[in-house]
């Protein structure tokens, strides 16, 4: 089992979830110390209790925290004063049992919106999570993280004398800036706050934020870096930060919630690398491309329609679109390929989408999913 | 059966379409005489061949014109030079037909991207078209403008001394500016160009662009409309074309591929009125609020969700929201509702959702529908 240097963690059952499942994680460090700490919160403007105290508790720190204790089965979002007191007595709870102050300690939630989170079940959790803690606890934490979520989702990468090991969540309500997804991040590597913040910021750019499966921003989501230090500085630590984070981004498409196929929408040639993100987000967001994808059908009309639709600088007499390596579309008619081949490059679980504008030089990638009806039978009743 | 003093129309199978349905359709002036015009083009920057070729015709008309052609079973898109060949030619084998100038001819094509059309089937189609062509012939006319309808879509609204009529199509790639979706307006009143366009723009502001089924914006998407004159000047026209296009707008929602239900989102409160449309989109092309729908679920975290993360002035501590009359949500909180009532809100096949941000005056409705397995197994192979 992959233990980060430095770090403990640990998750159980406290009793938010009805199914008995894990709905209780902690990561700390191991001596319940602050060390440098960075996070990136969701734009929504209806941010959760645990994204607006988490928030808090950094800006006081001035980017240090000791721990991040996580719940998952409620997303105590939408709750109020109500909401964020209990955001509070987590942190105060876990920063009584580790003897470091509160906004030391963050916070994270996912689940469903708009119901009071029963804080008694969690208060009476911190105590047992506390003591399980230990370094080989991270998978248990990221079994608790879980929601919809059909397995854990775990990393471990080694850098040139340090890790970054990573664990997280997100099924469902992923898409830029950011998905509904919870990730920790931890590192034995030595970096300040400033240092931390840059590579996780340029890191999430690239994964959770290149990544939208169905288009919903939500209320919760956060990814938090802790760098314990230990190994001291490494100058690596940015580079292995972003392959952790692309990793768990991926994990997270192959998981999403009923998506037989991955696919990466690659846009070249745009007029701007903006505005080959937009188009490519567009593309990648499409109903009617990932019913597309679903049924591997070869029907690029759809793509060349939601290009000239993004809002972004667009010549039809210029595009060009690949499936896989097989162009089936050239300055903007049909490039008169094999049927076949394109049949079969949209017949695996991966799938490679590239649009070149024929414009400039602006590129970009961002991951989606097929859109299937497991998807509609996962979110068409939550209660 | 429905008739618009002034006009012809007729419907029947060319050839396009391999199932042997109608796929020509012809509206045009009882004289064959052009009269005032007007039309609004989808926004798409890779719009069809028609779409190039009516635009340009109404721009060396000023406004004038004798007929409109449409066939669908191929969206003549994608399809370069050669479909703008394609275009003018139905466009000038109408006009030869008739004895009016090509330019007096405006074209709308609507089925799959990206393929050639069948020329010789619609050239051979023209003359028994305009042999067919009859006070009566609207209904003709709007099957064979169906491509996936469940059922054609014509509408007879009758003003002071005068009648609007509509036909259109429309069942998927439904979004504003505008959906996939084609209509023919026709009226006995008396307009110029300039007042026949004020009041199509209107209309259409209020029917066709605050539709959004599935987020998608058509290379295809035309609105035409004729004012024939004969009725003579009637200062009720803007009103009654209006009203004709918002029953043909909820035709398409109710038509709408594989939809169980059509809902209203209304936006009030907002901080302008602009804001209060783009929060009403946001919530309409939500694919989990359309999953909610689905299933009746009133789960109005992901409305808060949504409106959050819509670009628009938010304060969630200010949002309500109501499912028919049912305040589910005060002051960003649960409004402690009953359960059942909230059900029983969203039982139907029409529902009315009302989200009040409580910022300012900006007011907005969208119509929407529910996103379901039909809609994926409609969409996911089109060959």
């Amino acid at each position: 089992v992959s233990t980060v240097p430095g770090f403990v963690a640990a998750g159980l059952h406290c009793g938010i979830k009805d199914s008995g499942a894990p709905d209780l994680a902690l990561v700390a460090t191991a001596d319940g110390r602050p060390v440098p700490a960075a996070a990136v919160f969701t734009t929504n403007l209806a941010p959760a209790a645990p994204v607006q105290v988490s928030r808090a508790h950094l800006e006081a720190t001035g980017g240090l925290a000791s721990a991040v204790i996580l719940n998952s089965g409620n997303a105590n979002a939408a709750t109020g004063q109500t909401g964020r007191e209990h955001a509070e007595d987590m942190c105060a709870l876990v920063a009584d049992g580790l003897g470091c102050r509160p906004e030391e300690v963050l916070v994270c939630s996912t689940g469903l919106i708009g119901i009071p989170l029963a804080i008694g079940a969690v208060e009476a959790g911190v105590g047992p999570l506390l003591a399980a803690r230990q370094p080989t606890g991270f998978p248990a934490a990221a079994v608790a993280m879980m929601t919809t979520d059909a397995s854990p989702k775990e990393v471990l990468h080694r850098g040139d004398g340090f890790v970054v090991g990573g664990i997280a969540k997100g099924a469902a309500m992923l898409a830029p800036h950011m998905a509904t997804m919870l990730a920790i991040l931890t590192t034995d590597a030595e970096a300040r706050p400033d240092e931390l913040r840059a590579a996780l910021l340029a890191a999430v750019a690239d994964s959770f934020n290149a990544l939208s499966i169905d288009g919903a921003t939500s209320t919760n989501d956060t990814v938090i870096a802790l760098a314990a230090g230990r190994a001291g500085p490494r100058p690596g630590l940015p580079l292995v930060m972003a392959d952790a984070c692309a990793e768990l981004a991926t994990l997270m498409a192959d998981g999403a919630e009923g998506a037989t196929k991955r696919a990466r929408i690659r846009v070249l040639g745009a007029a701007s690398a903006d505005d080959a993100r937009r188009a490519a987000r567009k593309v990648a967001e499409s109903q009617l491309v990932q019913c597309s994808l679903y049924g591997g059908d070869p029907y690029w009309g759809r793509i060349v329609s939601e290009l000239g639709s993004a809002g972004v600088a667009f010549d039809p007499d210029r595009v060009s679109i690949a499936y896989g390596a097989v162009e089936v579309c050239r300055g903007g008619v049909d490039a008169g390929h094999d049927p076949a081949a394109a049949l079969a490059a949209l017949a695996g679980r991966e799938v490679a989408i590239t649009a070149d504008l024929g414009l400039g030089g602006g590129a970009a990638v961002v991951t989606t999913t097929d859109l299937t009806p497991e998807y509609i039978a996962e979110n068409m009743r939550t209660s």
